[in-house]
C-alpha cells in the first residue's frame, strides 16, 4: 500500500510501503475511514527533537477492523473502532487509576495516515461501536481519537468545575477542542486566548465567551482585568512553550489548576515562584482512553461537532500540502480523505 | 516586655522590647498561654536568605486577647483565640477561594516568642473558642496554629483519599502532623520517610504503617516496591530541598498529586519530565485558616494529640538554647513556656 512517510524535516512523501500485517496475537488491522495531520506530527517536520531515519507518519485513527490476533476479543472483523494515539492494555494499575497514557505496556501509535494500520494491544486501546456510523460522523469520529480527548483531558486536569472561569491558551486543534470540553464541564466563563479571526469565530462557536487576542503581559494583563484581577480557577495551557507556560502561571488563581497538554519544550519551572503563587499544576499525553466512551457517545449523539476543527480537506495522496498549510498555519487541522 | 530577637545568623536573644499595641483599628493583641519555634525559623538561624537587621521572632500562637482595636468585632478581650502564621482578612476573593495565605492583604506573623504580641487583621485571622481551655491543651493549639495547619495542607493539596498510598517525605515536626492529617483523610496506608528512631516512633503512633529510612535513590527503590512498582497517590513533601522534590516526583504515581508545603530552596522542575511522569502539584504556605474551625474540634475533643511533636520545654528566657537544639536536630520541635 502507499502510506504517509517522513524523510526529514520538510520532507512528507506518500509513498509505497509494505502492508501492515498482524505481529502480536493482541493486535488488530483496521481500514481507516478517514485519517488526518496532528499538530505534534509540526514538531518533527519543523526539525525539533531527533530524527534517525524515516518515519511512518499519523496517529488519530477510526475505522473498521479487517483482522485480529487470535487473543483479541472485545473487537471484531468488520466492527467500526476508535482508539487513542496512545496504545493501552487498560487492564494495568495506571490504566485502572484512569492514567492509560502512562500504561506500563504503553506504545505510541505511528502509520495511521494510510490506508491501513496496526493496532497494538487492540483490546486495551480500542472501543468498538454497535453499529457503522454514518460517513458523516467521520471527522467527528476522527477528532475524538487524539484532539478532542487531549482537550478533554486539559479541562479534566484543570479541574474545570461548573460555575467557574476557564481560560483556554492556544488556538490550535486543541485548544478549540479545550473549549468545547471546558463547557461540557460547566465552565461559566471561558476565556479563549486567539489572535486568529477563523480561530476566534470557532472558539466562540464551541463555547468561549470572551477572546483575549493580546499576547505577553498584554494578553495577562487583560485576563487579569477580566477576572477583577483575581484570575481563573482554571487555565487549559495547549501549547507548550516557555512563553505559553509562564501565561499559564502568571493568569491561574492561587489555588487554582493549571491542565497543561502540550509537550512542553524548554520549559522550566521555578519551585519558590510556583509555591508563592500556589499554582496548581497536572499535565501529560492525555489518557484519551478514559474519555473515549463518554466522547463516543456524545459524539454519535450528535451533541458535540468536534470534526468542525478540520478546515482543510485533502486525498491521502496530496499530504505532504496538508503539513504545509498547518506549519504555515493556512489551517487548523487538514482532515485526509482515502478514496475508495 | 522581653522578647525574641535574631541578630544574624546563629544568634537569638531574648532582650528588652517595646511592648506591641494596637497600631491599626483591625488589630488585637493577645498575652500568649505557651510560644514555640518553627523548622522554618531556622532558615535565617542557619544564614539562608537575606537579613536586614534584628528581627522579631515567632509565627505560632495561641492565648488571650487582652485589648482589640477599633473595628475588631468577632473576637473580644478575654477570649482564648487561636490563629494562623498567615495573616488574612478572611472575606477577599482568595480568602473565599480557601487560600487565605494568599489574602490580597496578606501579610505573615512575626514577634510571637514573646509574652504578647500585636496580631493584625483579627477578625479574619483569629478563631475564637468558646470557653478557655485546659492548659494541658495548650501544646495541642499552639501546634494547631501552624505546624498541625500546614500539615493538613499538605494532604489537602496531594488529594490524600480514603482507601489511598500516602507518602510522607521529611519527618520535622510538619512531616510528623502530615501524617497526622494523611490518617484523617483516610489513607490505609501512610509510608513515612524517616532515619531517626524517635522520630519514628512518633510517625507510627501518629498512623504512619511503613517507615522508610533509606535516602536517595535507595529510599525510592524503597517505596516503589512497597507500592509494586506503582507509586504512591499522593506525596506529602514536608522539607523543600532539592532531593526531597526529586524524590517526591519520582515516587509520586502518574496522575497523582504531590503537596509540597517545605518552602522550596533552589528547586526547579524540569517541564518535559514532570509532563511525561504526569505528576500532579500543588503547593505553597498553607491556607490554615481554612482548616482551623475542623482542626480546633478535633483538638478540643482530644481526637488527635499534635502537641506531642513537641519532644523539649523550656523557659522563654532559655529561647536560644532551643533554637541550637533545634538546629542540631536535638529536638524536633521546643515548646516555650512564659511563666506567671
Amino acid at each position: 500500500m502507499f502510506a504517509t512517510m517522513m524523510h526529514g524535516a520538510g520532507d512528507v512523501r506518500y509513498e509505497e510501503v509494505a502492508d501492515p500485517k498482524i505481529i502480536a496475537p493482541t493486535d488488530a488491522i483496521i481500514q481507516l475511514a478517514v485519517t488526518s495531520i496532528c499538530g505534534s506530527d509540526l514538531w518533527p517536520y519543523r526539525g525539533y527533537g531527533d530524527f534517525d531515519g524515516p518515519k511512518a507518519m499519523g496517529h488519530e485513527y477510526c475505522g473498521v477492523v479487517v483482522e485480529i490476533g487470535s487473543e483479541v476479543k472485545t473487537v471484531k472483523k468488520g466492527q467500526f473502532v476508535v482508539g487513542s494515539f496512545c496504545l493501552s492494555d487498560n487492564t494495568c494499575p495506571h490504566c485502572q487509576y484512569g492514567f492509560q497514557s502512562s500504561c506500563q505496556q504503553r506504545e505510541f501509535m505511528t502509520g495511521a495516515q494510510a490506508p491501513y494500520a496496526r493496532i497494538p494491544l487492540a483490546d486495551g486501546t480500542l472501543v468498538g461501536l454497535d453499529h457503522l456510523p454514518d460517513p458523516s460522523l467521520y471527522p467527528d469520529l476522527q477528532a475524538v481519537s487524539d484532539v478532542l480527548g487531549t482537550g478533554w483531558y486539559a479541562a479534566d486536569a484543570a479541574r474545570v468545575t461548573p460555575g467557574s472561569t476557564a481560560v483556554v491558551i492556544g488556538d490550535g486543534a486543541v485548544g478549540l477542542m479545550a473549549v468545547i470540553a471546558a463547557k461540557h464541564y460547566g465552565a461559566e466563563r471561558i476565556i479563549a486566548m486567539s489572535r486568529h479571526p477563523s480561530r476566534q469565530a470557532l472558539a466562540k462557536e464551541f463555547g468561549a465567551t470572551d477572546i483575549v487576542a493580546e499576547r505577553g503581559e498584554e494578553g495577562i494583563a487583560r485576563v487579569m482585568e477580566l477576572t477583577r484581577g483575581i484570575g481563573a480557577e482554571s487555565v487549559l495551557e495547549c501549547v507548550g512553550m516557555e512563553q505559553s507556560m509562564q501565561q499559564a502561571t502568571s493568569i491561574v488563581r492561587p489555588g487554582g489548576m493549571i491542565g497543561y497538554v502540550g509537550v512542553p519544550h524548554g520549559v522550566t519551572f521555578d519551585g519558590q515562584k510556583m509555591f508563592f503563587a500556589q499554582s496548581g499544576m497536572l499535565g501529560g499525553p492525555a489518557p484519551v482512553r478514559r474519555f473515549l466512551p463518554e466522547l463516543l457517545e456524545l459524539t454519535l449523539a450528535r451533541k458535540i461537532q468536534p470534526g468542525k476543527v478540520f478546515d482543510l480537506v485533502l486525498p491521502i495522496a496530496d499530504v505532504a500540502k496538508g503539513y504545509a498549510a498547518m506549519d504555515q498555519r493556512k489551517a487548523i487541522k487538514t482532515l485526509l480523505t482515502l478514496g475508495d
